[in-house]
């Protein structure tokens, strides 16, 4: 992962500063653009085939969302970015995939890149780069790829729920904002739930060979994530204080209400954090006392025997004289001395509390 | 806990901004709406029954004090929201119980969300959130269960007590956030008894089974009263800081009175976070210690025992001709070298302070 | 003492603000109130017998120092506090001696909290509350118990040395708090004096059972300490920066002096802070090494003499037909065997740097 | 390394505050100089031979970009200050490689010192100072050694590639600081896959001997990455924020995006830096598991057969009178005695889970 | 070193404030006055037998310099200061020793105090206090022992060398404080030696004794840098941003410079700090490992041969009617089953990499 980052940026070393060029995975996905155009009353959804058309909807009145997925099709986000009048370094940040969470203010437009998170099939944290322009009346997104956790919004605007429909664009940023947001929280869950089993198995007393892998691999997936929502409460409180003309007075309040969910979100990571790293301290401290306690039980068994099994040796030898061996009842005397030995110790260690 | 609260939210994700559900445990409780209504000379004290007697008391002159317990009542406590005029988002989050500590000033009133703390009777700390609607001359209080801290403020308002009948609604929020931050003191105490309990008894050098998982959970309620508290002392610090027209001025050297507790409080917090990772250090090092020691003695008795067992076995081998085995003082003077050996071994580990 | 805190916090729950209840320990300690009453020519000292006496010297243009000893005599420091116009909150602070250090201005006087600290005889550490009410030509002072560290500047009032008598009331105030100041340095050089002796004995090798315990004290000490000290820096810097008529320009540059002093005391303890922490490191290495040592040198014996304890074994089994048995120089070839087994495990030891 | 630096300095201790010495390694290299002088239509570029001609660019109306390798030519870099008017301490600061990343803002010119960051052949990273003047219409820049990473600049000014040659000398600073910045993605690429390398390595449970200092090397090179790329940061905030006339509004979007860069890349060294950490945690974790494994399955083998050997030992002895010996089938109930000892024994130690 | 600290300071508690006390160590040195006036053209070089001579430069308009060796002088000292109308808090200053680096600025004149550092004889840090009082046309320096790092500075003023001569007194203070920053560079250039000679030995695997004790003295010394260093910052920084009309324009852009040679400085002891902490924990893994690798071995070794022993025990053993023991190749058979045994042991052990 580190090293695909990397890797990517590679391309774009030595480039003329806002060449768009396409820093992502290889891909075959296809350029999917959808748009939505709506005011109170109407809406009207489309999958617009010619990129040309994006540009038909920027002068109207209505309010246009339009949903950009492919961003391997450098091409014709150049041609949108001309028709919007983007940036060249805008246009270099959506196909930049390694961006971090940024936002930049122009003079007509803002330009937001968040991180959209999710779980894929085999339990991987995946980090996708989301990038939003907000217009007076209309808000661009561009996706990298075509699933998404938009949907919910859709729906409210397909079926005007919500006070959606009535609002604004800044409205619209602000409910696909909060989807991503409020998606952190399902992720966030997982990472959880794992941390917890985890926790669970721990406490009673499993061994397994690849916990400490495990364990190192949490607390990547932690740092993967903290990486990709602690900067957008930067950018969220900047939406806050930003005196801007698109952002409705109205709706500060809403985005408030993202800011402390990010507060909390982020609070639990890190209380994840915190309990991953006190967890595995506890987990070495219980192994290494076991461990100790094995040894110790151990050790003392050698202890008792080994200088009975002296005493064994010194009557096994063949000297020509050793007066005892003669004696009738030696043997018995012996063991009764060697129990005495062996009952001895044991006191002793118990009182000593090695026992 | 950690499941629940991240759990209970999800049912929140993608619902339309300002979406009243109630995220807390599942609840047969019944809605018990209390209130008090006074001026210094009168007070009258109702159950209510009706959600929509709530209305008649906000434009009395009087103070007004509703307190709803039951925040599974979505609907009802929309209602009252609607009475006095909330904002969606705050009825939201009145009823969304992962809710973090937090202030929202509205044009004609404040709302305050906190965190109260005890122990439930299996000693388990339990974080309720309460909500505070503070008016010009009505305070709402938002429960989830029945039990509080506010029965010593009934008793003073009923008996007339202390100032706090011939104040206005700003005095009466001050006393019940006052009661609850005095609370936090109790928990804490409880807290610091458990950890000092612990400290006897590593200090008398115990060697319990589950003191690892105790000191972790102990470091767990740690984290959960940190995060509870934490975020309220900004909270009050932004009362007092704010010129917001509902808090007089006189009030105000009382609010800078709950901050300076909360900062005692927090302080505490903090040095029985370090207290107890010290702790732990101060145990694992005692236990090692003393298992070291353990293992060097038994380790000595065997070094000793070993070259003796090997003077021994020479002279049990069944050579023909071994010129030792016939002379006749052999076994004495075989005894007086292994007891020399012997004698010489522990004056050298003696000396090399290894004994 | 952390227990001891807490507790005595409870009886103070649930009260209404601004009681007047003392928190310290139970005490017979009699009520002590003693004044100083001076211009430059002129000194009155007095042992005020009567508590209304107290009031007399408020209005008076020449400066008094009224110092109260026993904070348990709450109706009488009531009486003094309406005398002169305390706010009800400081004559709660004032008997609650849990209180962090604070300062609190009001119209026409300032009130700080400090913590004096000196050893008892049995060389524990006790925090004790002292609190200052400033006026315009008046100082009280608060303290639990009758020993103090202002002797010397009574001397100096009495005998009229230095600038004291010719000053203000803000200037008294100064010397005062200076005096106590001056006493953290004796409080933490006994402090750094244990911390040395420690280091000393450790360096030397010792091996002491207590020693943890012992560490973990002195880490509390210097925890305590921190507690009593560091909030003070906050104070005197907010006396500086303050501009409260009650403190003349000229005094700045004394407070100036004092912070410089805190700055010094707080450098200190951080640094023992971090040196025993280093020194416990370096213990637990030192111990451990050794220790290692010791288990090398008893294994290497233990595995020297294991295999030729299983030769001598060999020749020591009874079967019928052993042919080395029956040659005559078998034990001696044995022995140049088992000595040339002997000296080359040690060669090779050695060679492996294991010895 | 470290070494070295202080070293250099030394030769400049005691000397007269703006003193042009140069303080690198000793080098045998020839003062290079080479310019482009370029408008929008033409492009001039030279290899000056001799120091007097740079002086001639300084007034020409179009941009001029003078690159100077050798510091070590210290009059020449003096001769070059004085006809571009630099301060004293500039051409000090311009010689003494050791300098931190700067920026001073003079009248008429601004200057940078910056570190470039390259692999040499054998793996190490080497820190080299670049210097640059940012004049009204011309750049200078001052390296140590020869190569660099300004190639890809180089091109675009001959073929007249993106935006370069229509704007102002601030736009090339911008570039040539971009270029160094780009360089930076590479050296953290290669620092990354180390790591990574190491990881796998660790992973895979290998043992090796030198992997201690090897991960001691690694954290070094991070260190030095990090003094030489954090300080960065503070600088080009400064540029953007500085109101200086040199610096055009339009080019600030693009220092802003170097910005960005030099965000990421300073937490991509965070992480590295963290990921190291945890890295030797968990294989000191994975080492130390193992061996305590080994250690309590040897310890449990001689366990069981130290009771065994003693009970043969009993039977070795040679007493007169030992009535199993002589019973027929004593040595095959000894057997059976034996086997069920040690069946016993394992299934002890299975149920302790110590096996 | 911390025990002389605050000894010295107790000399001084309970005093009346300003009082100019040598706290120092006792000492027979002599007072010594050293003094420079001078213009552009002429100089006066003086060593001053009386102490009212000082006086007499104090109106000139040429730039004095009176530097003062012997704070135990304490009358002498306190005679300057009247004649230069010093405040008592800046004479008490300048006689305690134990004074942390700060700035004072009065109406006419700059009070600073900073440390100078230089290894003694036996290679232990010596710190010693510089104070510095600047005024319109005179500097005054105040030092403990004789040798100090300021002769290049009295050259410079001799030989009329670099801009000295014709600037004012800041420039002079400017020039002397440079000289001991520069100084700081030659100290944690030595203290970087040995720390990487610690490191080479580390690396090389040496096992002293000491070592432990070594690093333990390096920590302090690091400690005892920083605190004389540290604090220096700050107070540049003030002069820089002081608007005082001691400091011309143009000397600011020197103090800036020796701000960031402080920031360099400053770098260097954190670099070394964590350098030594790595180190130590490098140090430890390493011996930790070879001592685990030993143990291991060994283990191996006797848990090879305590099965063998045990085997031979049994046919020592002394039973009538063991049939094997008649068999004639018994002894033969158990060699072979023995030595089956041996390498199956080894072949185990490496299948599971234990050996």
């Amino acid at each position: 992962m580190t090293k695909k980052r990397t890797e990517n940026y590679k391309k774009h070393v030595g480039q003329v500063p806002g060449s768009v060029i396409y820093t992502g995975k290889k891909t075959n996905k296809k350029l999917h653009i959808h748009s939505f155009d709506y005011t109170k009353e109407n809406i009207e959804e489309t999958v617009l085939l010619n990129i040309e058309d994006a540009a038909s909807y920027k002068e109207t009145p209505s309010v246009t969302w339009i949903n950009i997925n492919g961003l391997n099709y450098t091409e014709e986000i150049s041609n949108i970015g001309n028709q919007y009048n983007l940036h060249p370094l805008v246009l270099e940040d959506i196909t930049h995939t390694g961006q971090r969470p940024k936002i930049d203010e122009y003079d007509d437009y803002m330009f937001v890149v968040l991180k959209m998170l999710y779980y894929d099939d085999s339990e991987n944290i995946v980090v996708e780069q989301v990038s939003f322009v907000l217009g007076e009346n209309y808000v661009l997104t561009f996706q990298e790829a075509e699933g998404d956790v938009f949907d919910t919004i859709r729906d409210r605007l397909r079926q005007n729920k919500g006070r959606i429909r009535g609002l604004k664009s800044d409205y619209l940023m602000y409910t696909l904002i909060d989807a991503v947001v409020d998606n952190y929280f399902s992720v966030i869950e997982t990472l959880g739930n794992k941390i917890e089993d985890l926790e669970t198995e721990l406490f009673a007393g499993t061994q397994r060979e690849g916990i400490n892998i495990e364990v190192q691999q949490l607390k990547r997936e932690i740092l993967k994530v903290r990486r990709a929502i602690f900067p957008l409460r930067e950018i969220i409180s900047r939406i806050e204080k930003s005196e801007n003309s698109l952002i409705n007075k109205r709706t500060l309040a809403y985005f408030r209400d993202v800011y402390d969910h990010l507060i909390q979100v982020s609070e639990n990571i890190d209380i994840y954090r915190e309990m991953i790293w006190s967890l595995m301290d506890m987990y070495m401290t219980t192994i290494s006392n076991k461990m100790n306690e094995v040894m110790k039980v151990l050790t003392i068994i050698a202890t008792i025997f080994i200088p009975l099994t002296f005493i064994a040796g010194i009557y096994g030898m063949n000297f020509e004289y050793i007066p005892e061996l003669d004696y009738k009842y030696s043997y018995f005397i012996l063991w009764v001395v060697m129990i005495l030995l062996f009952v001895g110790m044991i006191i002793y260690f118990k009182r000593k509390k090695w026992l």
